[in-house]
């Protein structure tokens, strides 16, 4: 570990902070092991790797996490060097064969930590990367497979000092290309061409990938999670724009409107209320409270101005870090207790024939209340 | 369909032709029906959706292609309006709960259908988009599930006339890459800064998005599958780069290396040997032989050379489409036709003291031989 790696790798203590209170939740589950496998998860726990995801499905990393002795990494042999240079899990294993997991060597090293019941990606939006296949190749060795999920997102909810600072930096940099690109928008150019200035100006901001959509028109705006269209923008159109930044490997997410042109007076007043009631439930996030009681807040602050949320996303928020959309995430249904550490999004969105009024938050949440970290004006933005 | 999104789908034949093709292979495989969820096969075969990967795990999309009657695609309701209008599946079923798959709808679906034995992605490097206990959730229904991979594979490894051309595409903004950037490359700086050039290079070049990999340094050069790393590149150094361009959600792929300033006469002697065995493997990849056959011809080319391969990729190539890497990928092992239609990598590598010598090729197999798409030299790049 030369500090070659610094934009992406974490200090060991860090590495070594995450598996063990990765280890104490898995002994809160009964779990002799967890096996893990998503890039992602690998990446998180071991140091190894980078934004991603892997191109690749033909050399999975494996790596083991037991309640008792050191874990094991198990990658290809391709990829050894950079894996001993980078990976604060010392005990790296390698194999030769392509194309699935090592699931023999996997079997030999749980039974020799006396395994028996063990966590794997099989729920909770957990996805392996190594093939379903191979996943059920450890049930039929023997083992008793539990969902490793809850375990995981136990951990993996309550972010360090040194995550939240990525994620500071990432909704920072998505601040600034927000002020420097929004006004920027013009009639005529296509949704894709939005997307690909916000992409370009998140980049030139400084972040290490990016990502962006873009919904334009005048009504059926029901497009989120969609596809940028070569649609041009015309004037007086209602423009959402979603987006983030990623720093080493950490996301932001928040969303700003703007119209190209004079908003309309209706515009401008379901803007003010949504940026309102987004700000009541942004304050909400704090310790105490669950995320189900803050959606019932919510709820209750659009019920006051005489709205019920409309957005289809079916929630006011998500947790945010090495996805862009972590647990917990169904709200109101979720009845998650809100911890310091956690950082989370709030977006209740009201999406009628004028626009898609929905302007995101995320915050980190600390002991008394919360850190704003998306600072961009909830404001409607009417260009030139 | 209007027209919209002609940078990322295809004319409504090309996925009725595709799910046409997947039923003859499925009805090989005595599968009663396919459930996909990978976000990239929902994409290949229904035209929902980007050149992704998808953000977030709590909304998946399944596809249910069944051996009679027509296919269903079931989607949070959220995306409903964008499936609506992208999907060549008409049959689109919503589902309102965030976080996993509809797995009722899907269970009642086969049954409408008389499914007994479904082909899911639980091998052959698939990996489903929704949570393998949902997956599970079939078997545990009534159904046999079966590996769909077989079935999958026969059609993706078969491109169309259309796929094939943005493949082309993607190759040649690579080359336009290579040739505008590798000239540019620096004492001084990073492996990142030179990775952030090329993608830069490959968007200005009209990629819609890009990869790049970059391996700098006097020896150690086993760093495949690595990450870029905040060493400046120094005078003298060989700098290794492998990387592609995305059109409309295909890939290139290819390497090339350069050195900082002259390279000596046993580092062009090496990249001149494995240039022209390069070559020898391209120009073998034709039908009538299989990939087990290409390899051993390049062993032999080597072999003649006084040679063996010592990257310790394990392969001489692997298919290419809407991943980076394809099957057939693992060669020489893997005893796979080659056949019309095919898009293929070449790539044997010497890796010494000296540097990482390898020069990818990328080919469309035709009926007669194959076309080269990547047409960048072989040569070491000298930088001034």
């Amino acid at each position: 570990m030369t500090g070659y790696w610094d934009w992406v790798r974490f200090p060991d203590a860090e590495y070594a902070a995450r598996i063990a209170r990765v280890r104490v939740a898995m002994t809160g589950e009964g779990l002799d092991a967890v096996v893990l496998s998503d890039d992602r998860l690998t990446w998180w726990l071991t140091g190894f790797g980078d934004i991603g995801p892997m191109g690749s499905a033909s050399r999975p990393r494996v790596l083991v996490v037991p309640a008792a002795g050191e874990p094991a990494f198990f990658v290809h042999r391709s990829t050894e060097l950079c894996v001993r240079e980078m990976s604060a899990v010392a005990d790296v294993r390698t194999y030769r064969p392509l194309g699935g997991a090592p699931l023999d060597d996997l079997v030999a090293f749980l039974r020799e930590r006396d395994c028996g019941r063990v966590g794997a990606e099989i729920g909770g939006q957990l996805r392996p990367g190594m093939a379903a296949g191979d996943v059920g190749g450890l049930n039929a060795a023997g083992f008793e497979l539990a969902d490793a999920s809850p375990a995981v997102w136990a951990v993996r909810m309550v972010k360090s000092k040194a995550e939240i600072e990525r994620i500071r930096q990432a909704c920072a940099i998505t601040d600034r290309a927000y002020a420097i690109a929004l006004p920027r928008l013009r009639a005529g150019m296509t949704e894709r061409e939005v997307a690909g200035l916000l992409r370009r100006t998140l980049a030139e901001e400084g972040a290490d990938s990016g990502w962006a959509w873009v919904v334009s028109g005048r009504g059926e705006y029901d497009r989120i999670d969609g596809v940028v269209r070569d649609r041009a923008v015309e004037p007086g159109d209602f423009v959402f724009v979603d987006m983030g930044a990623c720093v080493g490997g950490y996301w932001a997410d928040f969303s700003r409107p703007a119209v190209i042109g004079r908003a309309t007076a209706g515009q401008l007043q379901m803007q003010g209320v949504v940026a309102e009631v987004t700000r009541i439930g942004t304050e909400a996030l704090t310790p105490g409270r669950t995320t189900a009681e803050v959606a019932e807040l919510v709820d209750e602050a659009m019920a006051e101005r005489g709205l019920v949320f409309t957005s289809r996303a079916e929630r006011y928020g998500h947790g945010l870090g090495i996805s862009v959309t972590e647990r917990p995430d169904d709200w109101p249904n979720d009845e998650t207790p809100i911890a310091p550490g956690m950082v989370l999004t709030m977006e209740p969105g009201m999406w009628t024939d004028e626009g898609m009024f929905h302007c995101e938050t995320n915050v980190a949440v600390t002991e008394d209340g919360n850190e704003l970290l998306s600072n961009a004006p909830l404001e409607l933005t009417e260009t030139a």
